[in-house]
């Protein structure tokens, strides 16, 4: 793990590390904001899971999440969206390979190799931050955008014994069903649609049988977002979260796009879901 | 003035907009916050003015200055650092011309056709500005970082019926004694240095006589910041305030370095230092 720079924010510290990670075969970078409260002891942690095309460092500049972490003594974990490097295979456009892992691991050549982003999220990343940060293990959450509030759902929800707490903006909630889902869990996972499942949100939610002594999940979603209906559709989640009793709050917001201006509207109240949760 | 996209933010509008300026002769780009206060009439206003290498777009995705903003009911107006264009001459390196205009109006060829920012920040903008958006003209403030620090305390100096309030992330007081200063006033102005000191805040705060009963004047730097000793020095403008009785309060901080993670870390108080004296 070596550490590429660092800057105090907020009375506490952003450092920005990369690392050579064997479950996606290349260097991966991350950000890690300690706040003031880390240097006395454990703290509830957070990662944050970006959306499409995007870096580690979208969230760590953009998101304006260091002021109520540092309040609340969180720690903010955000990792990049994909494998990297010029060895790590790739494809023309912005929705699929790198920026655009989907945090899967990926059964199909030639991305099978380098494309899992559910197990360096889930284990090679999770063991690394608890073994060098002073994270509580029993107060870790995850959160997301887009693709990344794909990441966070999916992830959450079958590894609950790992994330006691989740919440997204705008995120896909069903790519089984919407065009982003299908190009990428067809060339990830392969066409066999069955595979899919296990990273949809909604089919996921539905294997619970009775959630409803589970801790709330928050969703907020712009309406003025231009991929609302052709690629979020939450109301999909939100049936899905009735049918089992999953307790949602889903918030609809008027004139919010798909952006960090929205995401950092917001960020506050996401923040305070997760530390209310985690204690 | 042609609108190229908005988004609501914090329950107020980020509007990026580009126009024909002919201080500096080719299109410029701004962008404007408008609080939800603006839908009821006329507001303060604050201009930011970034530092070398910037843009519009670093204080208004990297400063989180919206939220108070909109809590306290300011717009915030974020010019571009240079004129811009294929037409407009350039340097290699990035402490001069692109990126770099200093807040000057050039004397010298080739760069007094376009490189006139003074002009453009203090007259056309402004104006433009006051024709367009609900902007109460006796409440103008103005402050930014670096380079803008320098512009902001400069163009406040030069022009109090203008603008009521002024502060500064990390700027440039004395750039007649830094080199970043040299170079830019040497190309720009010339090497008679006489001339330089029009450009000063250090000599410019001098010419009051007695300043105290002018508005207090806050500047915030850090520590750590690599360029404290050989750029900034702000302790020249700390000496130029105690002889003509200028309120100045400025807060060094430990371990605070040069950049946005240090500036949004302190936006909240300059907003309300400006909110305050604004009214």
């Amino acid at each position: 793990m070596e550490l590429k720079s660092q800057h105090k924010c907020h009375g506490g510290t952003i450092s920005y590390y990369s690392h050579s990670a064997n479950t996606v075969g290349c260097e991966m970078n991350f950000t890690v904001f300690l706040p003031p409260q880390a240097a006395n002891g454990k703290c509830p942690t957070i990662y944050y899971l970006a959306g499409l095309t995007c870096s580690e460092d979208n969230f760590t500049t953009k998101a304006g999440a260091y002021k109520v972490a540092a309040e609340r003594g969180l720690i903010l974990i955000a990792p990049d969206t994909s494998p990297r490097g010029d060895h790590v295979p790739d494809e023309d456009g912005w929705d699929f390979a790198k920026g655009a892992g989907f945090y899967v691991d990926a059964t199909e050549e030639p991305w099978s190799e380098h494309y899992n982003m559910y197990s360096y999220i889930t284990d090679e990343l999770y063991d690394l931050v608890l073994d060098n940060f002073p994270v509580d293990k029993n107060r870790i959450g995850i959160f997301g955008h887009s693709m990344g509030g794909h990441g966070a759902l999916t992830i959450y929800l079958k590894n609950k014994n790992k994330y006691k707490s989740v919440s997204a903006f705008a995120p896909i909630v069903n790519p089984m069903n919407c065009p982003w889902g299908h190009k990428a869990l067809g060339k990830y996972i392969g066409e066999d649609r069955k595979n899919w499942a296990n990273y949809d949100a909604c089919a996921l939610i539905s294997v619970n049988g009775d959630a409803s002594g589970d801790a709330e999940i928050l969703i907020d979603q712009g309406l003025s977002d231009p991929f609302l209906e052709s690629q979020l559709m939450p109301e999909q989640f939100e049936k899905a979260c009735v049918e089992v009793k999953q307790k949602l709050t889903l918030r609809r917001h008027s004139g919010y796009d798909h952006g960090y201006f929205f995401i950092s509207t917001f960020m506050d109240d996401h923040l305070k879901h997760h530390s209310i949760i985690l204690g």
